[in-house]
């Protein structure tokens, strides 16, 4: 079982990656962990005649081979304006773009923290549609984490224990989903 | 397998019972099929005083049993205001109430029928936000037929073969991954 | 300047008749209020089939009637399911149907209360895009109420200043937008 | 009255230009039109820490300006993966950064033309909810366009008459309402 992981923000203190790290820990005995940075894989802004004249730049090259590369995604993404942050939406469509489609069929698992009181619910569900309508297979489970801004200790632990169970639990859950589509068996032929 | 299925609307001539019946021929010889009309189980609108003087009225224990005793669930539903049609909510809404939530862990295929050039697609969007926060796994193939009125041949077929195979490949993967999820494995022991 | 203002839940104690009373304190002065309980337009459930038997139930008519009567409307909801509650969904497309959509234009102000931590956020925006849909003009403002067991003081007013705030706020901007709208003028004649 | 007016995507031939286009002449008329093409306000990639170092790009900075200058805003987007285009999502994000927010109180009409059948209009729905958390006043009314690739003429027009009806009438209606919400008078003072 290979996970990709990484934050929806670019940003190196983001309180998403503090929030991976914490789920990671959780998944790191039980799987291959992938960490990605999307800084790694930078790209332009997407635009059609860039893609007409050049194809798709070295960086969305890459995250579509990380991508197809795992049996489950993690991402834990804050929320800019209520939705999706503008640069996990650029790097998600050249993903998308021919010749395949990478997250066909990938169980993902979408966790958000946020300072606010809403826990980046919003943003949260926008990347649910997006990559739904990719034909991601989308986990109900969430990891939620409002007033991000207090919700870590110095070790990078989530004081409240409500908060680390649910993580805990969704990751668990994103562990039985992705193996269960992903072992082959006489119903589930792959 | 066992598999409910039911229609979001009310009226007996709906687009989308003949969408479910087309749905319901491809899956009929795969799986047990529990095909439920919604008048069958009618209840009250949901009232929390209600509730709690009198307990779930009869309609909403039976739908609730039907959806236990499934593994997946079908439902092909009108939009209403682009949105979840007012008894489907309401079915939904007393559903969840406790002891149970019979739609938790339930792998779930949507459809959608209308007569307009958007297929419901919206109100299928507002139903499954609805059941993933119920914790369903609505897996991301849909079947969307617009133009419902001219949809159907005089046997109840879809005339148009791009909509019968959507909906065969979205039955099939409805299939797949409620055949997995269910399955007893040492990775997901249930 | 007649506001037609009423709660989504049919519960005699619901949170979310407090809230209303304490936006409609605020409004009292500047408009003429219409306050209705839902449970006093009691209609059954949507059935398209009833409908073509026998029109449209007395208790939609009069919803229909209350809702064209006025010029904004003020709606305070909870979300069952983190999506509107069942019998709103009812009403409102009940009083959707011919032969007049009562929404048309009407400026509309949406509250949300909740027990839990994200008051109500998700099912205020499910309206949000159902009154939308209806072409009725809801303006960005909300009023959102978190932890709403235990947000009103024995007086029924809200203990937050913070959210006070942001209820006045809202429930001025209402008041600055349907009259700019309702208005007779050069460029905006009705 | 100005309208600041821009299509969603970068390509040059793309069909919602064609669709803004459309609808800027119905509109040239009746209002000043500034004509914003996205990529003339090139900018990187929303990153928190560039900003912090560097403050807001360039173009960010001009395109804030351009939004700030007008009363109101038409905006043709494209939908990606159903959800909003990633580099207009990326410049929301920078132009709500502080010290301003110039998209509050702005009345906003949303067109989308896609090649598909469902014309944009989760794109468009996304958009809507994206500036609706920014305070502006999305109209409800919308001019969508399936299968764009065969929607206009040589000359640029429309060739459907109920798609042109469709464009005229909410470009009618985002003049009506920006111009009462403009406009000064003894309940709206601004």
């Amino acid at each position: 079982m290979r996970i990709l992981t990484f934050a929806g923000s670019l940003r190196a203190g983001s309180f998403n990656r503090k929030l991976l790290n914490v789920a990671v820990e959780t998944l790191r005995s039980r799987a291959d962990i992938d960490l990605l940075d999307l800084r790694e894989v930078a790209m332009p802004l997407y635009d059609g005649d860039l893609e007409e004249k050049e194809g798709l730049p070295e960086g969305a090259r890459r995250f579509k081979a990380r991508i197809a590369a795992a049996d489950a995604i993690l991402i834990a993404t804050p929320e800019y304006n209520n939705s999706v942050p503008g640069p996990l939406k650029n790097a998600i469509d050249w993903a998308s773009r021919p010749p395949d489609n990478p997250f066909k069929g990938k169980v993902v698992l979408l966790m958000g923290a946020s300072p606010g009181q809403f826990g980046a619910v919003r943003g949260v569900l926008a990347v649910r549609l997006i990559l739904t309508a990719l034909s991601a297979i989308v986990i109900p489970q969430m990891g939620l984490i409002p007033r991000a801004d207090q919700a870590f200790d110095e070790a990078g632990a989530l004081k409240d224990p409500k908060s680390r169970n649910q993580v805990e639990k969704a990751c668990a859950e994103l562990l039985r989903v992705a193996a269960a589509l992903t072992a082959p068996g006489p119903e589930a032929p792959r």
